[in-house]
């Protein structure tokens, strides 16, 4: 009985702190959105959009495709008001921002990433989508939100050229999904994938490390 | 007897009415959309894109976010022949078009800007939406059209840096929703809101009031 | 009996050939995404990027409009193999995939657009959609991943200013869509639609046929 309760009590514990890192990742991605949005030149309403698309359009992208309409983010409040939070923090307190460590922003952005591969491959799965696709998906979770940024800027979006940004997201889910189809429990496998996609990025940029262009040459 | 029958008259008028503007409103855009596609030297095809996307391209991703799939202008094929008429009235009036007065063109896009924004509310709430989202879905009715528009041409949507027109739709639609919540009719909810929209665009765009940037200096 | 065999025998070669020439037009849409990855100067992971987007794109656009979600490449793991197969044959295979002769892979491409705009518009007609929507629907699945794989090379979509393309698209939907309302069977309407898309295109692409611009002069 005793052990039941403590079980229950754990899977709360590590839902809420799931939950947590879910809406701060949102928050990240949103205060990135609107930093792009102030370096673009865009409008205070530019801004907000950039927030809103950065930090939930992986998600909804997600949705739209495994047929879970209308999306989460669309559902749930929250998850805008977080977003917008989140740039309306990058653009009142731009100075401010612009002197955090990089170290920080970096580690916060590696994290969100990290969460929305694996929350992405995992809700893919419960869809019943299939184990191919729902890596897709968990990558498509991870940079989709910046991929709508970029596109609205006008310019090719950044995970398609340069850095080990997407493969961190696209590893994160591999090793998710692998580690769920050999009956590893879920927590685990959630672990082991958003750990591999967290130690892959924070090495990666530390590094300087980028994927070999497909040149012509 | 007589009082139920008048009111019955009433509201199939203010319906009609209502449907007229939209379809108006759609026709408008369409216009619009080939005009962008002849400054932009696209061929008679990318013109009719132009013209499908910036009418009706707004109502569809509220209608893809709001789980109402299929949309209503992929429903009801009145939407797509109005955008594609729009669209060939200014390609083969072009030179007609280009000399109606500025401000008729202006006054038309204003209407059709502030029913897109409270119809787009409208559905919204009826989908069960959160307000706070609803206020979202009813702006990106009103400005999702154009950019998408811009997305196509290549070039940072214009509501994204400049003009007040996101803000006129957004206000139109905060106006709206308020009302809704406080329980006013949804008739009078939709002037108040509509006129807000619409009173806000033509005042901005006659004084060319510009949103303040977010500049990193 | 007999003949009730032969005919269903008939169908099913039918099919498997119907079925044939979608997957070899998803593998010869990848190879392309991928050659525009290689000419854009992205990295391996904007190369399958390009690949997936520009094979299935169009068709995920479709089906996410005639409200037919999670969309069919979603759910069928086959379609995204083959685009990422037909990615990784350009990139790794890039020197041969150029020395190939212009003219087949100009046949693949027009088979491929031929196929997906008789399927676009089959599917949307399955799903009772307008017939004018569906022959937008057709052209859409046609030339939906191209125009997707532009707008993330940042550049206005081809499709939109040059080239007997889309149009070749347009026209095999509308001859398919109005065979089948003249009653024909619909493997007839198919041939009819897909040669009239396939000649056109080929004329076209070895003529360098092009549609009227929409100049402004």
């Amino acid at each position: 009985m005793e052990l039941v309760v403590r079980e229950a009590v754990r899977t709360r514990l590590a839902d809420a702190l799931l939950h947590t890192l879910d809406l701060t990742g949102t928050f990240v991605f949103g205060m990135e959105g609107a930093l792009a949005a102030v370096a673009g030149h865009l409008d205070f309403f530019g801004a907000m959009v950039l927030s809103f698309c950065t930090a939930v359009g992986g998600g909804i992208i997600r949705d739209l495709l495994i047929g879970a309409a209308p999306p989460e983010s669309i559902r749930d409040w929250r998850y805008g008001t977080l977003a917008l939070a989140g740039g309306c923090t990058s653009v009142f307190l731009y100075h401010s921002v612009r002197q955090l460590p990089p170290l920080l922003l970096l580690t916060l952005d590696a994290g969100g990433l990290s969460l929305f591969a694996v929350a992405g491959a995992t809700k893919a799965l419960k869809y019943n989508i299939n184990p191919f696709i729902a890596v897709l998906m968990g990558t498509i979770t991870g940079v989709g939100g910046g991929t709508v940024r970029d596109i609205l800027l006008a310019r090719v979006p950044t995970v398609l050229r340069a850095d080990v940004y997407a493969t961190a997201a696209l590893l994160g889910a591999v090793v998710f999904v692998g580690a769920i189809n050999l009956k590893l429990s879920p927590r685990l496998a959630a672990i082991l994938g958003g750990t591999g996609c967290f130690v892959l990025r924070m090495v990666a940029a530390i590094r300087h490390w980028n994927l070999p262009g497909v040149a012509s040459s």
